[in-house]
């Protein structure tokens, strides 16, 4: 079993679940981490769910290290010492496993929830 | 925010969870410990989720630590020195707040999931 799902096989845990959008939103741009905090901030918060910066840079250093993404630096318009720190996708085909593993993850959290809602309020 | 919820307010965690089965369980009838966790392994193990005895044990010791369950043993038949442990509801307008609360919160997660399903698989 991987180590996006905790051992006794409850639901889907958070690292894997952030791993998951990061991906999503890095395919569809060139991200750095405040700003990945920040967009899944305002994403969630109508849900009660705040994701904390230490959280996302775990897991935006988890997808390095399995090759999924890679980082990059880019220097500010406005200086000619800072610099910023961008995502990318470097394994395309690892990004898409990812993704299709997941999906099969998040489908069974949700079954396991609607058994629940069933079950205990019918 | 109760204990029951992680402090980022991702999903519900596994104990809140356990303790919603627990009550609802109980309501229905006499249990002892080792037979619920047989049951709720049972239950879920068609969705991959195998829940621990020593996690079970945890969340009715919440549940008596809240004074929504009792215990009382119970003389085994075939025998005059062994005894089993059974639980009840003790406070069962706690016991309704707690499954009230809790169904909330159920649907929350749920709306979390559908939401990654339909932003990242759309």
């Amino acid at each position: 079993m991987s180590n996006d799902r905790k051992k006794s096989g409850f639901l889907i845990n958070q690292r894997a679940f952030l791993k998951l959008y990061l991906i999503s939103n890095i395919e569809n741009g060139r991200w750095y981490g405040m700003q990945l905090t920040d967009k899944l901030k305002d994403e969630f918060k109508h849900l009660g769910y705040i994701p904390k910066h230490p959280e996302v840079y775990r897991a935006l250093k988890e997808l390095m290290d399995e090759g999924i993404l890679k980082r990059g630096t880019l220097k500010k318009e406005d200086s000619h010492f800072q610099e910023i720190t961008l995502y990318y996708i470097r394994d395309l085909e690892k990004a898409l496993e990812y993704k299709k593993k997941m999906k099969l993850e998040l489908e069974r959290c949700e079954q396991l929830l609607k058994k629940a809602l069933l079950d205990i309020y019918p």
